[in-house]
């Protein structure tokens, strides 16, 4: 239960790419002239919800799973998450040869849980309040000997996340603006660190759900603040910011801005209908914060990291 | 009303290529390793659901438009069309700068009459019967003496759908089986001009509904067999061979197959849910044939082009 704490450099951000290249998906980089006419801008989109397991989350753990020693990696590796860190830990587990622990909330969505499943990890069913998560995963971590993998406070799955912008800076390197959305922080960081290194002059800005805003309310005061609400429709954006993700985001971000609830669903809705792509609400938010205007992008050309496109068809906001 | 009828050259393809530029986007080629797994195959999904107006229409309409003589522009183009074709051809002529004319069936779905009417072109309705589109599309073409673009008995219209396969051929040069769907045969047919051309050894296969499947008893026969039914879910493939690509299909492809209702819907949703991209039913086609067994991939590397993503979101068959 010891996450790696150091701040990644640029450098363990491209050795991460060179680790996971033989797995993940170089994801494609997708344009709309509706989105420009509409916005005034160049937006450009790259599409992490077609990377492996449908989300970026796969590049962090893959990073992270893929540098373990023989011996740690012979134990296996374990994790709590509903959502897509599970089935990036799970495949990623697989690739590597190596046993997944999963812990899951008894309601999770079962799509989900099959997903993770499909994948080969063994999942440890629990109730849904963190403290039963975590116990739960203690207990998992002391019978099994696994390491636990989190989902963003760790400098390997940062530097993992980080790759997504190198690739994309690397294919779009003139980029005024990029937006990411804002949970836990692994991508937002990761993602700060590889484009100030490699355009000091592009504004890095993290998106939240208004109903979500512990990342711009610790922006504001410097310190991490408390989660109040978690009811937003972005439910991969639910989480708090870490703390080894906050250094960097004070560091490296400009702004932080937040969107409405009504403009996520629009945003999403829209990129489905005008842009063929399935991605989750979380995605959408950057997209929203564009729409609503609470982000100047006239005239500029603007990079949006697609996050995921994990959705629950059963259950759409439409 | 006097469509280009000389059956197009690899080298016409080429051009169209160059043509069409400035105009269309390079669309991905996207691969999913739980696809590959299903079918023991390697598949590959050349994505013009990501094309300009949401399909590989834009391609020919584009060729077509932006090829014709500055007085026939000036005059305008004009066609029949509730689908794609309509859409491609109203940005092709805002693009150059000319009008486009539309005859649209009263009954066609407020958001592809819209998406028409917002690219610039006029719009006059009618019955939906094909006599009134025909008689309806001759006095509009009286009038204003605009260019009738067929959506596919047209040269100049097949070697811009032909560009989709050249620019995946170049891409991924070593498929040993290309997929399409099959509707009135320009895609098809264009395809099959660059995919033999660039390699003489690849299986081309088109694919159609079995309530659709006029193409396929043409293709027994030798000649252009009447449409029966037109009740598919795959409205894209409703239509019937035309003359021109038909000569084409003839002798360029190897076969053609054709999958049920169930298939397609099954295969749509999979797409939908596995690879988080929106497809029509009719690109569905292609992917069902090879999910049923239709076409024996083990161990092969198969391309199949995406036709299109324009879905009608309040009519899901799900």
């Amino acid at each position: 239960m010891n996450p790696k704490q150091s701040i990644p450099t640029f450098d363990d951000i491209h050795k991460a790419a060179i680790t996971i290249k033989p797995y993940a998906h170089i994801t494609p980089v997708l344009s709309s002239s509706l989105v420009n006419e509409r916005t005034g801008a160049e937006l450009f989109f790259k599409c992490e919800n077609f990377q492996k397991v449908g989300a970026f989350k796969f590049r962090g753990a893959c990073n992270t799973i893929m540098t373990l020693s023989d011996e740690d990696a012979s134990k296996g590796v374990a994790t709590h998450s509903s959502g897509n860190h599970a089935q990036a830990l799970a495949l990623s587990a697989k690739l590597r040869g190596i046993q997944a622990y999963v812990v899951m909330p008894e309601n999770a969505p079962k799509v989900k849980v099959e997903a993770v499943k499909n994948y080969g990890a063994e999942i440890t069913f629990c109730e849904s309040t963190l403290e039963a998560r975590e116990s739960t995963l203690q207990q998992v971590v002391e019978k099994t000997g696994a390491t636990f993998i989190h989902p963003y406070n760790d400098s390997r799955v940062i530097a993992g996340q980080g790759t997504a912008a190198l690739e994309f800076l690397s294919s779009n390197p003139d980029l005024d603006v990029l937006l990411t959305p804002l949970g836990g922080g692994g991508l937002l960081s990761g993602s700060s660190i590889s484009a100030k290194t490699l355009n000091p002059k592009i504004k890095v800005i993290g998106t939240e759900p208004e109903l979500a805003d512990d990342g711009f309310r610790s922006f504001q005061s410097g310190n991490i603040e408390p989660v109040i609400r978690t009811d937003t429709i972005a439910d991969g954006l639910r989480t708090s910011v870490g703390d080894l993700p906050f250094q960097i985001i004070k560091q490296h971000v400009d702004e932080i801005v937040t969107v409405s609830e009504e403009s996520i669903i629009e945003a999403m809705r829209f990129i489905w209908e005008r842009m063929n792509m399935i991605i989750e609400p979380s995605c959408a938010v950057p997209v929203a914060a564009i729409f609503e205007g609470k982000v100047d992008v006239r005239g500029k050309k603007v990079g949006i990291i697609i996050t995921g496109g994990n959705v629950d068809f059963g259950n759409l906001p439409w």
